[in-house]
């Protein structure tokens, strides 16, 4: 792909691509908006207006408390199901429940448990926060008898296998890590990590939030122990869906959750005054979930298994490609760096750019603006921008505009009418 | 009321009832269905069609990740100052988080770190499993070093003051008691049991599931430290709507809670790799919540605001003990028992009933019969028939009509013609 590349070749690939048909599955009210942002927040399938609507009217409106016979109860299996086909896992290893860092909270205080005379948690510096903040809080609660310790990375971008492996020995209890970073992109390869986790006789805890749906994961051929992962970014579940956990089946007998709950409990309707685990995975159940939130998941889920993820991502890749070429020719003459792996096999599906204007610069490009595109993508803390690739709804031509958009931004200085000062949520 | 109430004299309250319109607010699509299970799962409100409505099509179909900044991070607190209208609480001491069993885990594990020279949790027989579950996970995680005490109850129906004083004392942590209990809808004096346990220099943790929204609950006059609640029952919030948390205001800074998530962090958005918990309530906070659910809820709750816990409890007493009449006059004779206590000020806002074929007999209500309502109540293992009274759209010519078919179908022996097998719900 060449640096000329023009907005009427961006076109004839969006013409060309054989998942384009996809898009319209999805609500586009504000056709000149381009949405970068599916890696935090997948757009509305179409399917999803109709399965709310029913959850509310049909079953919280006319069945009531009959509804939980009817579907509710069973719907985070079911939906791990469909989920565990998009993560390479089996069908009876993934469910929903509760949220990325409560699921990570449960996996990780049972790793620790099946791995008593281990001290030494590994993760790495470009890890999410919040994945941090649930493994201190763990940490702390079990006395402060863990040490945390986190692989850095040297370029701010990738973190260097050597280096990881050197970190992870026998007094070694978990690793966990982020499949893709949550700011880089920076892919893991899974197969690879797990097998130096495993030859060192530790459990690995992959989260999977910014690569299910957008990257091929092979839990099962892996071998990988456990995950979990959003369903609301490019599984395109909504707003806050509640998350999957994975757990290989040869563990989940062997493994115990310290949130006890009664939809974990062997027989939920028993009412029994003690806990007794189920003998599956629904023992990594804790609450009654959150229906509506729940069953508007399903469609993203359904959307990204027609597409498949093979198919999903070559085109990110293809995608991404273009980012990158245009981002040399017009980005990084003005100051713009690129933030992320430069090899797509290192490379989840978003792109992050560098500038120490970032802010105000993500700022501007949301600015509703005559004559310019609304682009949405989203600021990290302290210099990145975002470029999120949803290749079930991102057309070449939307990648093209957001790169034109930014020169012009840059270019002009137009991001300076706009005030540093950083709200809550960017 | 005599105990020859008849169906008109039902009417006639009805027609004279000050709360009869709110009914009118709600969803009410099949008028032939008698509904008194408000207290597992309230009414659709007609708003909250709209609000849901909104928040998939506007919310997340046009503002997309936008839509965080326009409403839904501020949704936990604005949700819970109202809510706290609803419990007696000040606007700051409230927010809606994850789930009740989450909630619970968190305050009962900051409450424990407070007190850390006492082993000893108080609770009751009668407190809901998944309560009773969720400390003995806590318990577990943290070494088995404390001792889970629970204070039986001597008719299976009430707890006796004493016997709960008999069983705080100085090495008491943490008190953790349904404020009205699942099945036999005891009601605890929330004031004298919270000053009992002060006295011994424990905290107190009620969980309102129960009685938010149904029954007055005074947490800061009583001066309580500590509550969880779900919104989906009295307060209509939507089938596993989120639950809400109460911390009183002195002890927010005080607890710390072990579940750290980037929402509880001092400044979310700063993207930090150590955790600095929020220096205010915030800091119980821990996941993105799943929005759909969350936003469905507010109508509910202000539906509650808008009738008043006062008025609400007014009629829920009058409902409650038409309902008794009618037993005792029907049910007791065909051998239905009161499993609920008799005196109003012990009881919450729905009515257990006992019988040994209590499974069938509340099957045959469910069955759409000819001539007959369909009741909808539900069953607690293993003998009970619960009879929800939800003030807000609960007819006191439904409670007739429920009573009436009760004793039809137990006289009749109408449900032997089902099986005694029990599916997964009930």
């Amino acid at each position: 792909m060449s640096a000329s590349c023009d907005l009427a070749e961006a076109r004839r690939l969006d013409a060309a691509d054989e998942l384009a048909p996809l898009r319209e599955r999805f609500v586009l009210d504000e056709r000149d908006v381009v949405y970068l942002a599916g890696n935090s927040l997948g757009r509305l399938p179409r399917a999803a207006v109709t399965a709310t609507e029913r959850a509310v009217r049909e079953g919280w409106g006319r069945r009531l408390i009959r509804g939980w016979n009817e579907g509710w109860i069973d719907a985070p299996r079911s939906l791990g199901e469909k989920i565990a086909g998009v993560v390479g896992a089996r069908a009876d290893e993934v469910l929903v429940a509760e949220t990325t860092s409560i699921d990570l909270f449960k996996l990780a205080a049972a790793a620790l448990a099946a791995r008593p005379g281990r001290r030494r948690i590994v993760t790495d510096a470009l890890n999410f926060p919040s994945d941090l903040y649930v493994l201190q809080g763990l940490v702390r609660l079990l006395g402060d008898r863990h040490e945390l310790v986190s692989v850095p990375s040297r370029d701010g971008v990738t973190i260097a296998e050597v280096d990881l492996a050197a970190a992870v020995d026998a007094t070694t209890a978990l690793v966990v890590l982020s499949h893709v970073s949550f700011i880089s992109a920076f892919l893991y390869d899974l197969a690879r990590v797990t097998e130096l986790v495993h030859h060192c006789g530790a459990l690995v805890l992959w989260d999977l939030s910014h690569s299910a749906g957008a990257v091929p994961v092979e839990l099962e051929s892996s071998g990988a122990d456990l995950a979990v992962g959003c369903t609301y970014k490019y599984l395109n579940g909504g707003p806050g869906a509640p998350a999957f956990l994975y757990v290989r089946r040869d563990l989940q007998r062997e493994l115990e959750q310290p949130l006890f709950g009664w939809l974990g409990h062997a027989e939920p309707f028993a009412f029994e005054a003690a806990y007794r685990p189920a003998p599956d995975l629904k023992r990594f159940c804790v609450s009654t979930p959150p229906v509506l939130s729940l069953l508007a998941m399903e469609p993203g889920v359904d959307l990204v298994l027609e597409a498949g993820v093979d198919r999903l991502r070559t085109k990110s890749v293809e995608q991404s490609e273009l980012l990158l070429t245009l981002a040399d020719a017009w980005l990084a003459p003005v100051g713009v760096e690129l933030a992320s792996p430069r090899d797509p096999e290192q490379r989840g599906s978003h792109v992050a750019l560098r500038h120490p204007e970032a802010w105000r610069i993500n700022r501007a490009l949301l600015e509703p603006t005559p004559g310019a595109p609304t682009v949405i993508a989203d600021f990290r803390a302290p210099d990145a921008i975002r470029l999120g690739i949803a290749p079930l709804y991102t057309t070449f031509q939307e990648v093209w505009l957001a790169a034109d958009r930014l020169r012009q931004v840059v270019a002009s200085r137009e991001y300076e009418r706009f005030s540093a000062e950083r709200p809550l949520v960017t």
